[in-house]
C-alpha cells in the first residue's frame, strides 16, 4: 500500500522564493516517489486566525492553489484540496480537542513565542491571542490524522505539530484502541535557506522576499535591490558568500553555476551578475508564470479542480470519521 | 417572523426529577408559547469532554432524547436534533473561535472553578482540563448562532455562556457587517430548587438523586430514603420545611397540596405523606416513563426521529454557514 504524505499551505502571503525552494519544491520532488500518495492542501481555515480581509484571503487561497499547479502539481495524481471544503476535518477536531490536554496547547512553540513578547512588552500574556491560534495545533492534528497520513515533510519549526498529532492519536488510541496512524515527519533537512534581498532568511516577516510570479520588470527591480558589497568589478569575489550567487545555484544549470563561479574568481561586476541571475531565473519562471496568471484569472478552473479534489478527499475522510464516531459512540 | 428559542442537554447523566423540573419542564412550557420557534438539541459532543466510554455515552444520548419524547416533546413542531448530526455546527466553531479572544476562555466560571481547585490541590492549573473543556463555549456560541437563536432558556450559573456567544458574535459583526443575532438569556426565575435525598438541591454531583424514569419498585424505595425528621405521627409538621412537600408540590394538584398541607398541620405520619408522595409521582409519571421504556427499545426510532430533525436544522444551518464562509473569503 502507498504511504500518504501530506503538504499544506495556509494562505497568509504571497508565494516567494524562499516558500518555492524550502518547501513546495521538495514536496513536490516527494510526490515523484514511487510509493507515496501525495496530498496536498490549502490550509484556508489556518489563514484565518490572521486574515480578516475577505478579498485579500480569497486571492490569498486562489494564490496558493494556481501556484501549486503552475509548478506542475498533476491533480490526477495527487490528492489536492481546500480545507475548507472538507467538514469532516471540523468534526474531527472537536473529538480531536476533548483528547487534547490544554497543556500541551500551552507548550506550543508559537504560542509560547506571543506569550514571551507579550511579558516583554508588558502586556497580558494574551494579548491579541484567539482562540484560532491557540488551538490550530489540533486543527492541524486533525488534517494530518484524518488522512491517515504516514509522512509530513517539515521544516524544523514544524516538527512540533507532528509531535502534538502524534500525541493526540495515541491518548484518543489509548481510550478506543488502534485507530489513528501515527504520523511521521520528514525534515527538509537538505534545503538550504534562501537568502532574501538584505542576505537575511528569506521571510515575509522580514519584509525582504522575492515574489514567485512577479512579472518580469519587478523581478529585475528586485534582483537590482539584492545587497552586494562595495568590490569594484575586476576585484575577485567569493561566491559562497555572495547572496547572488545563493540565489544562481537554485536556478541554474550546473555548467552555469561553475562558470560563474570561475567568473567570481577572475573578477566581474555585481552589474553584470544580476543581469545574469535575471535571465536564469526568468527564464525558469516563466512558463509557470505564465500558467500561473492563467489561472488566477479564471477562478472557476481553479474552484472546479479544487472541488474535485475535495470530493477525492472526502472519499477517504467521510468513512473514517464515521468510523470514529462510531468508536466514541456517536 | 418567529422567535427561536433554543434548548441543549448534555448526555452526561441519567436525567433526574431536578433536570425535570429545573430545566425540562419549563423548556417545554416555553415552546407552547405562540410566537417561539423552539428548537430543542441533544448536545452529545459537548458530554464528549468528560465521557470516554462508547456504550455509557450512547446510552445517555438515546436516554436524553427518549426524555424529550415522552416528556412530550413534538418533533413536528419543534427542532429535535442531535448535535453531532450538523456538522456545519463544527465549521463554525472553527470559524468563531478565530474571533474569540483566549482571555474570554480564560474567564469561563467552568474553567475558572477547576483552575481553583487545581491550585487548592497543588496541581498544575490545568491538570485535567482537556481542549474540549477549555473550548466549549465556543461550541456552545456556535450552537446558538449558527440557528440565528433569539433566546436561550438558562439556569443562573449559565448565563456567562450566552454572553459569552454575544461577545464572540459581536467581534465578527464588527469585521464582516451584521451576520450574527445577538441572542438574549431569559433566566428560569421562577423554578424552584428541588430539593434531592438529603435536602440538598437534587445534582448528580451530590448522589442524592431521583432518577425520572426509575421504576416503580426502586421509585419507591427512593422515596423512602428520603431524609425526614423523628417527629412522631401525631405531631403537627412544618410543610414549607419538608422536603417531602416540596416534592409534593411539583406533581400533586392544586386541591391535594392543600389537603396535604392541612393534615401536615393536623399531624401526619412520615410513612404516610411518602406513600402519598409516590402516589402521585408515579401516576404523573407512569406514563411517560412506559413512553420512554418504548423508545428505549427501539433506538432504531429514535434515530429516525432525531436524523429527520436533523435535515430540518440543516435546513437553517447549511445556508447560513454559506453565506458566513462567503462573508469571510472562503
Amino acid at each position: 500500500m502507498k504511504k500518504t504524505i501530506l503538504t499544506g499551505i495556509k494562505p497568509t502571503g504571497k508565494i516567494h522564493l524562499g516558500n518555492y525552494i524550502g518547501a513546495i519544491k521538495p514536496a513536490l520532488e516527494l510526490a515523484k516517489v514511487e510509493d507515496y500518495q501525495a496530498a496536498y492542501f490549502i490550509a484556508d481555515y489556518h489563514g484565518l486566525t490572521k486574515i480578516h480581509d475577505a478579498y485579500e484571503f480569497r486571492q490569498l487561497s486562489y494564490g496558493i492553489a494556481a501556484t501549486w499547479l503552475a509548478l506542475g502539481l498533476d491533480p490526477e495524481k495527487a490528492i489536492f484540496y481546500r480545507q475548507s471544503d472538507v467538514p469532516e476535518i471540523f468534526e474531527l477536531t472537536w473529538i480531536l480537542a476533548c483528547f487534547s490536554p490544554k497543556g500541551l496547547m500551552n507548550r506550543a512553540h508559537a504560542y509560547k513565542a506571543i506569550v514571551e513578547n507579550n511579558k516583554q512588552a508588558d502586556k497580558d500574556v494574551d494579548f491579541g491571542v484567539n482562540m484560532g491560534i491557540f488551538t490550530y495545533p489540533i486543527l492541524m492534528a486533525a488534517d494530518i490524522l484524518l488522512f491517515k497520513t504516514n509522512i509530513v515533510p517539515v521544516g524544523k519549526d514544524q516538527v512540533q505539530h507532528v509531535e502534538i498529532a502524534r500525541d493526540i492519536a495515541e491518548s484518543f488510541n489509548n481510550v478506543y484502541g488502534e485507530t489513528f496512524l501515527l504520523p511521521e515527519y520528514q525534515i527538509q533537512e537538505d534545503t538550504a535557506v534562501l537568502p532574501g534581498l538584505d542576505g537575511r532568511k528569506m521571510s515575509k516577516s522580514y519584509n525582504n522576499t522575492i515574489p514567485l510570479f512577479e512579472d518580469e520588470k519587478k523581478l529585475k527591480k528586485l534582483i537590482n535591490k539584492i545587497k552586494t558589497d562595495s568590490l569594484p568589478p575586476e576585484a575577485p569575489k567569493d561566491p559562497d558568500s555572495s547572496i547572488l550567487f545563493s540565489l544562481y545555484q537554485e536556478f541554474a544549470a550546473l555548467k552555469e553555476i561553475e562558470e560563474l563561479r570561475m567568473q567570481y574568481e577572475k573578477g566581474i561586476g555585481w552589474g553584470e551578475v544580476k543581469q545574469e541571475l535575471f535571465r536564469v531565473m526568468n527564464s525558469y519562471l516563466e512558463q509557470p508564470r505564465e500558467k500561473y496568471n492563467e489561472l488566477m484569472a479564471s477562478p472557476e478552473v481553479l474552484d472546479d479542480i479544487l472541488l474535485k479534489g475535495a470530493e477525492k478527499a472526502r472519499a477517504v475522510a467521510a468513512p473514517f470519521l464515521k468510523e470514529i464516531k462510531k468508536k466514541v459512540g456517536l
